[in-house]
C-alpha cells in the first residue's frame, strides 16, 4: 500500500471514530413512528462506523421558548440539550407532520438552540406519519437559518403506519434503505468535513493568497 | 332609501355585530412586539365595527403536544383556548421569526387545535421582530392545512424594533396602516361569509340543480 | 316562497350566469396529464352552473419574460392571454412538478401577468404528474403575491399516470372528486364574491361609519 | 515545511486550478441587476483562485420546456447550456423576484437541466431586485430536488436598485461582501469536495468494512 494511501486510510478511520451523529425526533412520544424513522436513519450512520446517539426530546422537559436566552439564563433541560448537541458533528432531525408542517415540540426545542449547536454541521431531515413533505421542507429552511449544511438526501414518509408492524418495526425495505441513506450521507460528510485532511485544506484555503491569474471570464 | 338597500344595510349591521375577531400572538411575552403587531391588526378589525378579542398565549399554559387529542383528553389550558377560538369568526395570527420560521410556541398551540377552530374561517397572518417573511409563509401553509381562508393581505415587519418607541407604540404610520389592513380584510370577509345573505346564497348554491347548459368549452 | 328568498334565488342564478372560470394548465403539451387535471377541476366548476373556459398555454406562444411590460409593449400572445384572463372571475392553475416546483412554462406565463388578471379573484391550484405538492405550495405563494384568493381546497396528485387509462381518462373516482371539489369551490366563491348582494355588502361596509362602541377588549 | 503539509498545499492548489464556478443569472436582460448580483458572487469565487465563467441565459435561446428530453432530442441552445454546466463544479444561481418567486425564465432553463448538470455539485443562490427572499427559498427547494448541495450562505437583496449607481456598480460594501461570501463558499466547498484528498476519503469510506463496534446507543 502506498504511503499516501495508508495516510488517507488512517484519516478515514480517525474521522469515523471522532464523529458522533445525534438523532433528535420531534416528538415527545418515545414509542411513536417519528422515533422509528430517526432510529432507522441513525442505523445508516452507525453502519458507516461513526458513533450515534439517540436523544429523547420528551426527557429534556423543554418549556415554550420566548426568545434568545444565553446558557446562564436557560432552563436546566435546555442546557442539557445544548450540551448534548454541541458534542456531535451531525444531527438527524425527524418530525411528524401536524397541520402541514413540523411539530411545535421540535420547533420549540430548536428555538432554544442556535449556531453553537448547528452552524457548519451536517443535518439530515426526515419525517414520518402523515406525509411530512411540507414538514421536511420547512425544516430545511430552519436548518439553513441555523447555518447548517442540510444534506441533499431526505426521506418523507407518507402514511408511515402502513409500513410498521405490530412490534413497531419497519416492514418496507425500500423505505428503510431511504432512511438509512440519510444517516449515511450525514455521517459521511460530517466525517469528511471534520477530517484532518479537510480541516487542513480549509485552513490553507483561507490562508492562501489570491490567485488573480486564475480569474475567469 | 329603497327597501332592498335598507335590507342590505341591516344585513351589514347584523353581520358586524355578530362577528368577533380574535388575535393570537405566537409569543408568550405579553409586552413584546408580536403582541403589538397583533393588537394593531385587531384595531383595523375593530374600526370596522366588529368585536375583537386579544388572546394571550402565555395565559393558557399550553404544554408540548404529542398528537391529536379530543376535548375529553386535552389539558385544561388547551380546552380554554379551543373554547375561545370556536366562538370567533376570524383569527389574526402573529409570530416572531425564530430561525427562519414561526415560533415553536405558536405551532405548539396550533398543534392542539384543528378544523373545529379554523375550518372555513378567515385568518390573517402578520409578524414582528426580525423579518418574519419566512414565518408568515409557513403560517400560510399551516392555515391552509387547517382549511382556513388565509386572506391575501399580510404584513411582514422587518426589524420592528426600529418602529417602536419607549412606550411600546408603533411610530411608523405606513406600517400601522398595513397591519390594520390585515385586520380590516379579515373582519370584512368574515362578516361577508357569515352574513345572512351569503349563508343563504351558499345554501341555495349547494341545493340548486346543475345547469348543464352553462357548461363551457 | 317569501320575497327575500326569491330575491336570493335570483341572485344565485344571476351570479352563476355572470361567472366564467378559466383553466390554465402549466404545460404546453395539450394531451398531457396536467390538461386532464385542470379539465377535471373545470368540470366541477361547470357542474355548478358557471361558464368555464379551457386555455391552452402552448397556443399563446409566450416568450421568456424579462420584467414588467404594459400592454402597449407586450407581445401579441401575451396580450391575448391577458385579455382572456381579465374576462374571468376565477382561475384554475394546474402544473406538473419539475424539480420540486411548478413548470417554468407556467411561471413564464404568470410573469407576464399581474394584478389586473388576478387581484381579488378566486384561484384554485392543482397538479399532476410526479407529486406536485411542492409545486402547488409554490403556486400558492405566487397567487398570494398576485393578491388573489387562493381557495383552501387543492389537489396534489402523486404519480397521476397510475390513474389515467389509455384513452387519457381518469380511472380513480376519489381523485376525480377531489379535483372537481377545487373547481366547485372556485366557482362557488367567485359567484358569491361577485354576486349583487355581496358587492352591495362590501360597498356598504366600506362606506359605513365606524362603530366604536363595538370595539373589543 | 513538513511533507504532509506540502502535500496538502499542493492539493489545495491543484483543487483550485481544477475548479470552475459558473454564474447563471435567471434574467435574459444582460445589463440588469440580477447579472450584477451573480457577477459579484462570482468575484468572491474568483478571489479564491478558482476559474469562473458567466453564462448569459438570453444567449442560449431556450424555449419553453414540456418535459424530459435527452440530449438527442433537445434544442441546440439547451444542448449548449447543458454542455457548459456539465463542465463546472459549482453554480451560482441568481434570480429576480417576480410575483413572490424566481423568474419563469430561470425555471424554464432549469426544467431543461437535471442531475447530470447539478447532482453533487455546490450551488449558491442569490437574488436581486425587489426582495427575492421567497425566490431564493424556492430555488433552494429546486436545488435540493436536483441533488445539489445548496450552500448555507445566501444573499437576498431587497430593493437592489437603491444600491446600484448610474454605471451599474454596487455602492453598498456590506452587500458586496455578502454576495462575495456566497461565491467564496461555493468555490471553497466545490474545491474541497473535488480535491484528491476528499475523493480518496469518500472512496475509502464507501469501500471500508462496517465498524459495528463503534455503533452507538
Amino acid at each position: 500500500m502506498p504511503i499516501a494511501h495508508a495516510h488517507a486510510q488512517a484519516d478515514v478511520e480517525d474521522a469515523r471514530s471522532a464523529i458522533t451523529i445525534a438523532g433528535l425526533p420531534g416528538s415527545i412520544r418515545p414509542g411513536g413512528s417519528t422515533h422509528l424513522v430517526v432510529r432507522t436513519a441513525l442505523e445508516g450512520a452507525a453502519e458507516s462506523g461513526v458513533r450515534t446517539i439517540m436523544l429523547d426530546l420528551g426527557s429534556y422537559d423543554v418549556p415554550l421558548c420566548d426568545g434568545v436566552h444565553p446558557d446562564v439564563d436557560a432552563p436546566t433541560g435546555v442546557l442539557r440539550l445544548r450540551h448534548d448537541l454541541r458534542a456531535v458533528q451531525g444531527i438527524i432531525l425527524g418530525t411528524p407532520e401536524y397541520h402541514g408542517s413540523y411539530s411545535g415540540a421540535l420547533k420549540t426545542a430548536l428555538d432554544w438552540l442556535g449556531f453553537e449547536e448547528f452552524a457548519g454541521k451536517m443535518v439530515g431531515v426526515s419525517g414520518g406519519q402523515m406525509g411530512a413533505l411540507h414538514a421536511i421542507d420547512a425544516l430545511r429552511t430552519v436548518g439553513r437559518a441555523l447555518h447548517a449544511w442540510v444534506v441533499p438526501e431526505q426521506a418523507a414518509v407518507a402514511e408511515i403506519r402502513r409500513y410498521v408492524d405490530a412490534e413497531g418495526r419497519l416492514t418496507d425495505e425500500r423505505l428503510r434503505q431511504r432512511l438509512m441513506a440519510v444517516g449515511r450521507q450525514v455521517a459521511q460528510f460530517a466525517s469528511l468535513h471534520n477530517s484532518a485532511g479537510a480541516r487542513e485544506f480549509l485552513d490553507l484555503w483561507e490562508a492562501a493568497p489570491d490567485n488573480p491569474g486564475a480569474r475567469g471570464t
